[in-house]
C-alpha cells in the first residue's frame, strides 16, 4: 500500500534503486492529450545523478520507456505503462550495510516493518523512486500547460546561504542558469561555494526550495480533507529529506503576524488581491493568485564521516560513509518538485470537472 | 468529495456552522473498543467555543449524540454514525457578508468554486466542522490508548511570545492548567496578554502548537505517498488557519543544518536514538522514538476593523467585522491537533496489520 | 469497511434495524441540484414495510431528515448527510436469537468475524439500511433526470410465476398499479397469489426484477476493472437476498447462444442497435441503447416454521421464527434496485467528466 | 480510471494488445511471501493462445518478467512490477477494422467515450489484458495457500452440452485432463464436439465456468457495500464476455425455490452446514464452507460471418471476420477466473486482519 498518488489522475509507481528497472503507471489522464516525450526526458535529466559537480557521481542513463497508453502521440484514456532500467548499480558499495542501520536512514523502520529488506542502494527507500515521479509530473505539466498553468522551482535557501528577494523581483526564465537552480545569480554562486565546502568536510547540507504555479484558475481544492494546500504539503513531503512545509506568508513569519496585516484584500472579480499572503489559497481553495510554497529538506544523512550505530544483531558498531552521494539535494530536487506539484494541481483540475451542475 | 480522512479507519464528515447539525461516519472501528463517551465530551468541551476570555463567545453545548455502531457499550464493526446539534446560531449577523467577500476568507472562491454558497457562519468552511474531526479523533484515541500510545498537544508560540524549553523539559500534564494550554505556565501568561492586547485592538494573532506522541511502535507509516509525516502534514494542514508544518529539529533550524549535527544515533535493537531531530520517523515509517511536530497558525482573517474588499457585483465596498470570533485560535486548536494526530496514527496501525506474513 | 459506494459520489452509510437511527452522507454532488424531497420521500414510501398484504407487518415512518449540504432548496457541493429516525423496533421478538444463529442468516458470520453481534432486528444485517439506499439514490435520480436519464424497475417473477413479455411490450407506467409491482397485470395477480400461498404455509419464495435505464448516453463506464455492468452487478448483489445477476439478454438462454444469433447489428451513428442483446453496454461502456439488467432474489430465511441450529455453545437446538417478515421481498424491493442503478450510473456519468481533453 | 483492483492487495494494469507491453504494479503484498514464479508461469501458460485446438492459433510466449518488489525469492512489503511483451502482433489483420466499428465489440464505445482508440487487436479492450490478472491472480494464489486456501475452476457448460453432476461428485485434480477443462470427461468430449462444430460454421458459442475455493475461514468480506459475493460478482463480470453471474444454489433454480428447501442448517460450532444453497457466504461474509459460484459468458463477438455494421463516417457497411479469435472462451478463462477469485479473497483476508480488537 502507498504507492498510489492521486483521486482522478493516479499514479501507481515501483522500483528499488538496484532492481531492474523502477516505473509506473499513470491512470486517469484524459484521451487526446499530445505528450511530448523529449520534454520528460529534459525534466528527467535535471534530476538525474552526475550532471554537475554539485551532484552525486552516479550515472545513470535515465531513459524513461513508455510502453501504453499511447497512439499515434496522443493520450487514448488507457493507461501509460512506463518503466526506466537501473543500469549503474554498484550493489557491492551496499554490502557493508547489508547487516548495519544507518543513522538517520530508513535500514532500521523497513527492517523492522518488513522483517527483510533489500539494502542494495537503499532499495525501496532510495530516491531514485523520484525519477517515476518526475516522469508523471512531466505529463501532468503538458496537460496543465494546455490549460495556461506553469509551474516553476527554484533553491531559495543551501545551508545559511538565502535568496532574500521575493519571487516577483527575479527573472525565474534564469533557474537553469545555474547549476545550483537559484534564480538570484549573486547568491546561487554562494550556494554553490557552500555546498563545496560542505562537501570538502564530508558532511552534508539542507536546503530550500520555493515553487510557484501561475495561472490556476479559482475553485481548484476541497474544502474539507483534501485542501489544495494539504494535498501539495503531502505531496512535497513524501519528497525524501524533506521536512517542513509552508504556503504563502513570503518572506514573512506566519504565527507573530497580525491579521490586519496580512489579509489579503480582493481587488476585482478576477479574484486578484493586493497583497498574497494567502498563497493563492483560501479555504483550501484557488484563489486565482499564484499558488506558492516552501519546502524545507534536512541535510542527506548520508555523511562520509565516521558514526556510531548498531548492526542487525543490536551490537553497537562504528560505520563509515560510502557509495556516490549527494551533499545537498536541492539542485536535483527541483524536478521533483515541480512534479509533485504538477500532479497534485492535475488531479484537482479533473476533480473539479465535477463541482456543479452544468445544463 | 473530499470530506473523507483515512483509508482503513475512515471518517465522513458532513455539516455547516448554521445548519440543523454536523456530523459523521466513523467507519473501519475494529469491534471490541470499549469507548467511554464522557471522554469524548471532556475533548469537545476543550474546542468548544466560550470556555474562556481567550476564545470567541458564541456558545454550544456541543454535545453528541452517537447514532449506531456500539452495542452494550463496545464497537461492534459497524459504522458509527454521530451527529452534534447547531444550536446558537446567529445567522443574522452574517447577513452583511451574503454579498460581500470577506477578505482572506473563503466567500469567494466557494462562490466561484460551486456557483451559490451558505454564507451564514461560513458554512462549510466553517471551523465548526472540527468538533466532527474531535468527536472521531477521540474514538481514535481510546483505540491507541489500548496499544499504550498517548498523543497529547500544548502551545508553543502566541504571536512574539514563544516557548524556548524543549518539551522533554516540561510537565506535559500541566497544558490545562492554564487557559491557553501552554505547560511552560510562565510564558503561558505572557501569551494570555498578548492575546488580550490584540483583542483591544480588534485584531487576530497567529500561533503554533506542538504535539507529541509516545509509545508508538516501529513500522507504522507508508514508504512512498502515504509517508507517516506527509500524512500527518496533511491532516494538520487541514485544520482552519494552519500554513506550516515541520516535523522533528525541535527549536533548531532544518535547512541551514548540517547531516553530522542532525543524524539521530541509533543505541540499540529497540531503535531508540541519542537525539530525536528526525521527530521519531524515518522514511516516512515510525522508529520507536517520541513522534513530534509543530504547527503554525496565521492569525485568523475575521478582524474587528474596517477592510476594503468586492461584494458579488465586483464593486470595490468597505466591510466591518462582525460576528463572533477567536483573536488567536491555538487554545481551542489544541485537541484538534491532538485528534487529527490520532486519527492518522490509528490507520497506520490498522494498515501495518498487514505488513508481513504472519505464520 | 464497507460502508462507502462509489468514487465521486460517495454514498457512506450507518445505522441499524435497532439503533437509534440510520442514515448517511452524500458526498460529491454537485452544486446547483435542486432537489425535490417529496420525491425522496415517495420512493421512501414504495420500500416501507407495511405498505400492503404482500409485505411485513412492521409499521415505519421512515421519514428521511436531511441536515447539510442545502441551501435555499439547492446542493451547495457540501457533503449531504441525513437520517431517519428508528421508531417501530421491537427488540424483544429478538431475546430468542440473542444465543441462537438462525439458519441461512448472518448471525453467525457477524459474531464470528466481530466477536460480539447486535442482534436485535438482525442489527447492521437487517435490510432497514436499504432505505439509506432510496434516498441517495433518490437524490442520483434527481440528478440523471436533468440529463433525461430515467431508471424504472419492476418484478418479473415471484416464485414459479414468471412474465414472458418484453419490457418493450408494457406499460411501464403500469408498474405500481399492482401492489406487486409487475407490469403485466394478469401475471401481477397471479404473483400476488403465490406469494398468499406461501405466507400461509409459514414459508418464503424467490423472484426477479427487472431494471431499465433509457436516455443514458454512449460512454458511461470505465474499461478494465469498472466496467458498468460489472459496477451495476456489485451494487445489485450488495441488495440482501440477492443471488443472482443477469445483463442484456432478455428471455434469452446465454450460453446456449451461437455469435451469428445475438451479436446486436449497429444501425447508425447514434449506435442504435438492431437487437439488444449487450443490454445496451459493450465493452464496460454504455453505447447508447437501454440499459437493462435482472436481478434474482433467493427466498428470505425468515421462515415461519421449526428449523434446527446450534446456539452460541455450539449445541443442536430447534428454533421458531418470529418477528415481522416479508414472505417475498420483490415488490419492496423495486425502489432499492431503483436507487442502487441510479447511484451507479450517476457516479459514473461524473466520472465521465474526465474522459478526454477539451479545448 | 478502473485499472486498479483492490483495496489493500492492489492490482493496477496497463497495456494494449498490439502495444509494447502489457504490465502491472501489485501493491500491498505482504513481506515475506515466498513465490515460485514457475507456478506463476504454468497459469500464464494455461491462458495462452494457441495451446489446443480449441482456441486461437495466435501464439504468444506470454514471458512474464518481475521487476521489482522481490529480494532472494521473497516479497519485501515493496510494490511488485511485472511486464509481458507483446510479440505475435498481427496489427495489418486489424487494418480493415480502423474505420469500421465491428457488432457487439467495443469499437464503437470507445470511439464515442475517448474521441479516439488504438484499433489494433482491439487495444486496451482485448481480453489480452487478463493475462495481467492471471500473473497477479497467481501471487494471490500463493498467499492464499499459505493459509490452507484453494481455488479451482471448471467449465460446466458449452453451448447446448451441461455438466449435470455436483462438484462434489467430481475429482477436480482431472480439470486439465481435457482441453476444455471439464472435469467430466465424457461431458468434456460432448463440449470438444460443440466447439468444432460451431468453428466449422465460422460461429461461437458461450458457455459457464465455476469455481470453487476450499478452506476460507469464517468471516471474510465486509457487510454492507463489499459484501464477498457482491465484489467476486464485479470481479467475474470484470472479464470480457461474462454476462451472467450467480453464488450458489447449485443445479437449482434461486427463485423458484422456497426458503424451507433451501435454508442451510448449521451444524456445529465450526459453522459446517448440512445443505451449502448459500455457496458459503451468509450477510455477505464467509460461513466456513465451500465458496462458490457460477459464471456465464456469452459467445463472442467475432465471428467468421459477414455482417452489417456501420464505419466511422455513419455509413452502413459490411464487414467479414478476419483475425485469430476463440470459437469459445471457457476453456482458456479457467485459469483467469481462477485468479479474478483468488484476487478477491487475498484482498479480503487482509481486510480482516482489522475486524477486531486483539489484545
Amino acid at each position: 500500500m502507498g504507492n498510489t498518488l492521486g483521486k482522478v489522475f493516479r499514479v501507481t509507481t515501483f522500483g528499488e534503486s538496484h532492481g531492474l528497472a523502477i516505473g509506473g503507471v499513470i491512470d486517469g489522464c484524459p484521451a487526446g492529450l499530445t505528450v511530448d516525450f523529449s520534454v520528460v526526458q529534459e525534466q528527467l535529466d535535471r534530476r538525474k545523478p552526475g550532471q554537475s559537480k554539485v551532484t552525486t557521481a552516479r550515472i545513470e542513463g535515465d531513459k524513461v520507456e513508455f510502453l501504453s497508453g499511447f497512439f499515434e502521440g496522443r493520450t487514448t484514456g488507457a493507461p501509460i505503462g512506463f518503466i526506466i532500467r537501473n543500469n549503474d548499480c554498484n550493489s557491492k558499495d551496499y554490502e557493508h550495510v547489508k547487516d548495519v542501520f544507518r543513522p538517520s536512514h530508513a535500514d532500521f523502520t523497513y527492517q523492522e516493518k518488513f522483517g527483510l529488506r533489500d539494502y542494495r542502494g537503499g532499495g525501496r527507500s532510495s530516491a531514485r523512486e523520484t525519477a517515476n515521479w518526475v516522469v508523471a509530473g512531466s505529463v501532468a505539466q503538458q496537460l496543465l500547460n494546455t490549460l495556461g498553468v506553469k509551474v516553476v522551482a527554484f533553491v531559495t535557501s543551501v545551508g545559511s546561504i538565502s535568496m532574500s528577494s521575493n519571487y516577483n523581483d527575479l527573472d525565474l526564465s534564469e533557474v537553469d542558469s545555474s547549476i545550483i537552480r537559484c534564480p538570484d545569480l549573486d547568491i546561487a554562486d554562494k550556494m554553490i561555494q557552500e555546498i563545496e565546502n560542505v562537501k570538502m568536510q564530508g558532511d552534508t547540507v539542507g536546503g530550500k526550495i520555493m515553487v510557484v504555479a501561475t495561472g490556476v484558475p479559482v475553485g481548484w481544492g476541497e474544502p474539507v480533507f483534501n485542501k489544495l494546500h494539504a494535498e501539495i504539503g503531502r505531496a512535497m513531503l513524501s519528497i525524501n529529506a524533506v521536512h517542513g512545509f509552508k504556503y504563502g506568508f513570503e518572506q514573512v513569519d506566519i504565527s507573530s503576524s497580525r491579521g490586519s496585516e496580512v489579509n489579503d484584500i480582493i481587488k476585482d472579480k478576477s479574484g486578484l488581491t493586493e497583497t498574497n499572503y494567502s498563497g493563492g489559497i483560501q479555504g483550501g481553495l484557488s484563489n486565482g493568485n499564484d499558488i506558492y510554497c516552501e519546502i524545507e529538506f534536512k541535510p542527506v544523512s548520508s555523511i562520509m564521516q565516521k558514526q556510531s550505530t548498531i548492526n542487525t544483531d543490536g551490537v553497537v558498531v562504528e560505520i563509515e560513509g560510502k557509495g556516490r552521494h549527494d551533499s545537498c539535494v536541492v539542485p536535483r530536487a527541483v524536478p521533483i518538485v515541480e512534479g509533485m506539484l504538477a500532479l497534485t494541481l492535475v488531479d484537482f483540475y479533473l476533480r473539479s470537472l465535477s463541482n456543479k451542475i452544468t445544463l
